[in-house]
């Protein structure tokens, strides 16, 4: 439970407020790569952190990322002629580079100066892994980019899809922290997953419904281990982490599956992106997988034509089935691991209350989270934020069997950490 | 016309509200028996009095009725799975029983007592006269059920419908108070509602469009009386009545057709539920009436599909057809009894201004309506309050002549009376 | 750049603000004649200036223009009866006359005297030249209507046309005075226009693409005049009117084309009326301009079905082109005149911040113009309000060739007046 004050905290990501002043000191997770494809683009509208702005590239490939509104009668840029090495209002034919700066002002006439006062309000914007990544920090403070494992690969062994979620990134992103609903929420599609073919980790994660939380720190954020009973010398470690500011990975079933992961970014304090990624780091991905990703399978989704909205909303009450909730085929009604989650999540309202919630100990890693996010608000300032090292975000998940008197952490500490070229290690 | 204060006062029934603190000393019809049909049915959403709840039967046939939001998370039960006694979160599991009580955690360890300190709010709710009955206030004040006439009677003798009307529950009421509209929004309809076949009454409605109407308190509320002059001795009296806090009953066009009536129910302040009712207390509905009802004629409405939301809606302007207005078909251009009501209430905006209206003789029975729901405030923890005793709401309408010289609640005491098993007299 | 509250002031204009005073004292266009032809016709909502209002011709002919609640209970009149000399509420038969008395009170008793106290708002209202016009200012001082020079035409010799614009009046009317953004905007679409077959003026439109803007007060707002060079000794002037409150006029390209204009009228402070006509004083439109003007080419619109609404909107995202604007068929991808401007307009949002913009010497119109608004806002009472006077509309626009030494407002003096039977000069 939290006071008003502490959920405001948390839930407000806007320019000038704590929570987006500490967010702007990381790396964003702005646009698929494949959304400003190709040397004068189509312009994009892009939404972050409250700011409204628009993408493109460049005749030479650069990446501008601006503010939308034309600094001088504020149209929308969106409408732009994107040529010859900058954005054009299509209002007036003011022409913007990729920095902001104003390069033509065709309705002043020849020989003004007012041209080179105007600047556009500009973000440094850059691809790695097949995103554009943002920073809308200070630039004398700009980090160097996160080392998600899947940054590293190549496009064969990765899969990246986002969608919008209509409710604000905190409650998000706490459901993928929460391990603990995946017994529940998901319980009836653990199996039926073409991603998630049945392996040894399956069979305890069914015999043992109650998994004992525990939950600790690492550099980046939290490592967030469930506890269940193997045989009477091993326990059965699930564990999932939390990496600052707002990324969730989680383990396959079986090193023959792919990784799993997610980014929670505010779009603005009513909406946010849920960047979902599978990759594997040794082994290309089959028909069979690319399949499934296409058809949103897994933690991806199907989308309304034309949108990166699921087909699944609140106005068609998430195609809720209870037929199939009945017949034991969904838990909740809701067909797809990825609606079972942001049905649930949405159906909290904008901004979750929590001043009402009772948690628990299963919410630990959630409480924790809450904490570390609150505590950094205090050292928004230092270079030793935890998940600005890219050592911090370079991190696996796994499912392990060790012994009932090692610490999760101790025991699985090797094989958490990335190996460049090796495959990960989960039963 | 009222001030601001007393229009806040009479249309707000939220939570701690006073007129939402009155209102919850009443039993509140909740639901169609129907919507919760069989034990272990689909946990459904009502809203009543701005708080959001969902309904359900358990295993046992017993009704639940909760606050819609898990204590936990707040994460909606209305994605939760019904069965084995309870309503189980989909989220992480927790269960609740008819009554609140969180009777299974399986997110917790074994052991945990965490459970038998959550407490999922819950109102008591019965089902009576095919409908659900909810109260929503102090347990210790419980009242007894009305006494509705058509509760105590068969389902082949009544015909109960539902809508939801896109304006506060005032507006809508005082259109069911207000005895003088008849004469004009319904004008040209009277005759032709299959319900309403030409009876000796209607003569006297259409060769005296001038009423005189007197308004005498009763227990429960009010008796309206509209006097038109039938002849030289006697006039023609329609007594219709409203019992509070929110029934109104007309009568009859004969002692063949049925006694019609509605509860105004506020599904928060901007929505109410127009409940609808026809019966007969001695005489089933035959093939012609049940198709009417069902058809959406007299009272009831036609729906879009799927819902309870009138097909006659604000965004297609009520199917207006200004031909059949200027053919004298309707009045209003808007066909059906409850449509040309209902448009014209939430034509005075989502909660009418009544700082600015102008009320005239023919408003009698609006304006004490009024003061009796504000009295009442004042009153709001007496176990005398007018409507609380069964008796206050078992009585009837009619349509009766009477001599000149005899006061029409007194002419007429008799015939308001509900008589079990006996015919209502109305010409 | 406006402070914030310059802002506030010029773009509210509601009952009792500032320029809602101001905007009041001035003949308002209201509909189109067509929308209430015919006696006793269909009763019409109309919004202006944020005030509801019904608007109805009488048996007589005369014209209604009353608010749009009944005085009663708030019902609307929309769903009123218009017959017999008056509109008749649907509810309760209250009838009033044109001039808002109220003429029968058929709920009161025989012998109320409470009909004669109740008073309905009423505006008058006139037709003149094809539109209804509205005055909403104080009874005694009414001025003269405006003298717009269509107004005296035939019909065959003008074309009029309304739609709906999701912003506030004045960013619409902005781009009306915005001569500069026609370079731009429209850039590509000067030549394909049916309206704008090539002339003389189009080549030097071409040729010089950075017009140099003098700006001088006329008496009833400004002549705008945009400077291009023609040849050694002449410069070609293009130049369009602003007249106060919210009239803009355009001029063609060669006197064998229609002249055009508009006025941008407040529905409320969030939505406009976007009037648009095209006029010739000698000559009547042939069947290839009627078919233009049908297919709202030019500064007309296409439909959405029923509607004044352009088919063009945010939300199919004005149906725009990328293809069509890399083939430099459109500058903005958008299609069409007016979509060109109002996507651009309404994309700065509904009520644009012009505390962040930055104007330059192509904005001195928009500069002045704001100005003279703000100032009249001193002289509200004043008699001699820049077009009050109908001299002050009856004027015209020019393209025009003069000598480099001659001042624009003195060389075109005479083309620029209205000349009743002679055709403008325009080249």
């Amino acid at each position: 439970m939290l006071t008003r004050e502490q959920n405001d905290l948390l839930t407000q990501t806007g320019p000038g407020t704590p929570m987006g002043n500490l967010f702007r000191r990381y790396w964003i997770p702005a646009l698929l790569a494949e959304e400003i494809e190709g040397n004068d683009c189509d312009p994009v509208r892009v939404q972050l952190l409250g700011e409204r702005l628009i993408a493109f590239r460049d005749t030479e490939g650069h990446i501008g990322l601006i503010d939308e509104f034309c600094s001088h009668r504020t149209a929308s840029l969106y409408f732009g002629r994107n040529e010859e090495g900058g954005l054009r209002c299509a209002y007036h034919g003011w022409k913007y580079d990729t920095e902001g700066n104003c390069v033509d002002m065709p309705s002043e006439p020849e020989g003004s100066k007012f041209c080179s006062k105007i600047k556009q309000r500009a973000y440094k914007a850059v691809e790695a892994g097949g995103l554009i990544w943002a920073y809308m920090g200070d630039p004398d403070r700009e980090p160097p980019l996160p080392n998600l494992e899947w940054m590293g690969l190549d496009p064969e062994k990765r899969f990246i899809s986002k969608r919008r979620q209509f409710s604000n990134y905190l409650q998000a992103m706490e459901g993928g922290i929460d391990s603990s609903h995946v017994s529940f929420a998901h319980r009836f599609n653990l199996d039926d997953d073409p991603l998630h073919s049945g392996t040894e980790g399956n069979k305890y994660l069914k015999s043992d419904t109650r998994p004992k939380f525990e939950v600790a720190e690492s550099d980046g954020g939290l490592l967030i281990g469930a506890r269940r009973n193997a045989d009477e010398k091993n326990y059965y470690w699930r564990i999932t982490q939390w990496m600052m500011p707002w990324y969730t990975i989680i383990p396959p079933f079986g090193d023959h599956n792919p990784m799993g992961g997610h980014a929670w970014v505010p779009i603005d304090d009513e909406t946010c992106w849920a960047w979902s990624w599978n990759y594997h780091p040794t082994k290309d991905f089959g028909e069979r997988e690319i399949e499934a990703f296409d058809a949103g399978d897994g933690i991806h989704v199907k989308y309304k034509p034309g949108t990166y909205d699921p087909l699944a909303s609140a106005e068609n009450d998430y195609l809720m089935d209870r037929a199939a909730q009945r017949r034991k085929e969904t838990f909740s009604g809701i067909a797809g691991i990825a609606a079972q989650d942001f049905s649930l999540q949405e159906s909290m309202g904008i901004v979750a209350d929590r001043t009402k919630e009772r948690l628990g100990t299963s919410d630990a890693a959630i409480i924790l989270a809450r904490r570390r996010l609150l505590a950094a608000l205090d050292d928004v300032d230092s270079e030793e934020l935890p998940g600005l090292d890219p050592a911090h975000t370079s991190v696996r998940s796994t499912s392990i069997l060790l012994p009932r008197d090692v610490p999760f952490q101790e025991g699985a500490k090797d094989v958490l950490a990335v190996k460049p070229g090796e495959n990960f290690y989960s039963i």
